[in-house]
């Protein structure tokens, strides 16, 4: 599993070889960590997670290592996610264009309340069978907290196995079930300690 | 400076002591610990951080406890953030309920685009003067990502020391400013992994 430090850096990393290939076939760790003005030590350890070591003296080959991070970044196979709850903030995500960066598809949410659904935004019912065709498993949850628990255990019964919560109550889900609570609130709440 | 983990608790053990402050005056950290289902340890260290040890055998008053995190969490003096870029993430961070747990007052956006200033979205040129005006130090940014330094640069001048930014661009800022970085793609990508 490549750390989530990494992972941030490798789309800088991969922008920096598209510049550097018309000029060169290899490169080394050390011109990568200087061009970007970046510690050696960092660089050689995200490109050795995500492509092995570089050869002695000459480095990676560029395009090995552009199709390693492609690769890691989950270009050449996209995956999709679906969005639970389609409030202000569900728009919002599904809206926003930078998942894309990250291979990752992000086009339909899900709502119980009729008065939503549209284009992009399908019925509750319809969820495990449209993560079932599209092999959908990763899920935003974006409901109010008092409704989180029981859509994700819709989320999971539709096969979903990863879900980003942005509900700060705990869920209580079956093993092998991966969440991540993004609490905006607290975010800001530990910024705002060092403006004291 | 309280750890975001830490802080991340704190609501719930205000909670768990106003349901036990009309059975008793004083709590230890044991028994926090097994009401809430925590490990001691943990319990013991997030008490100490916010008010100090508790005396031995009788523990912590509960008045003094719940005032101490109560301030910790901003709930004696609320804090204002304000957000900049009243898209559609800037909304629906401006209809969020959920700030006010930790204290923080979001009520107000800032936007360069005529077409979207109403009720709670003003023009950026008052930016500076409502932050004067009502102490804020704290923004919310939320404009597209080529926007993001030249808008930043306009929220240190108008006096915010903290800075929540969803751009994944790195913003280029004196010292003393702190930012921190909400990459929610970047979150969702990590969270891909564990499907894998």
């Amino acid at each position: 599993m490549i750390s989530k430090a990494t992972l941030s850096r490798l789309p800088e990393y991969l922008e920096y070889l598209r510049q550097q290939e018309s000029f060169v076939t290899d490169i080394s760790a050390t011109a990568i960590a200087k061009g970007l003005h970046l510690g050696e030590v960092q660089v050689r350890k995200d490109l050795s997670s995500v492509c092995g070591n570089g050869k002695p003296k000459t480095g990676y080959n560029i395009d090995d290592l552009k199709s390693s991070i492609e690769h890691a970044l989950g270009k050449k196979q996209k995956s999709e996610a679906v969005i639970i709850g389609a409030g202000k903030l569900g728009k919002a995500l599904l809206s926003f264009d930078g998942f894309s960066e990250y291979g990752l598809l992000v086009r339909t949410a899900f709502d119980s309340s009729l008065e939503v659904i549209g284009d992009n935004i399908l019925p509750m019912e319809e969820l495990a069978s449209y993560c079932s065709l599209h092999q959908v498993e990763i899920g935003i949850l974006t409901v109010p907290p008092e409704y989180a628990q029981e859509a994700s255990e819709k989320m999971v019964k539709a096969g979903i196995k990863a879900i980003l919560c942005f509900s700060a109550k705990s869920l209580n889900l079956p093993d092998g079930i991966a969440v991540h609570y993004e609490n905006l609130a607290l975010s800001l709440a530990h910024l705002k300690q060092k403006t004291v």
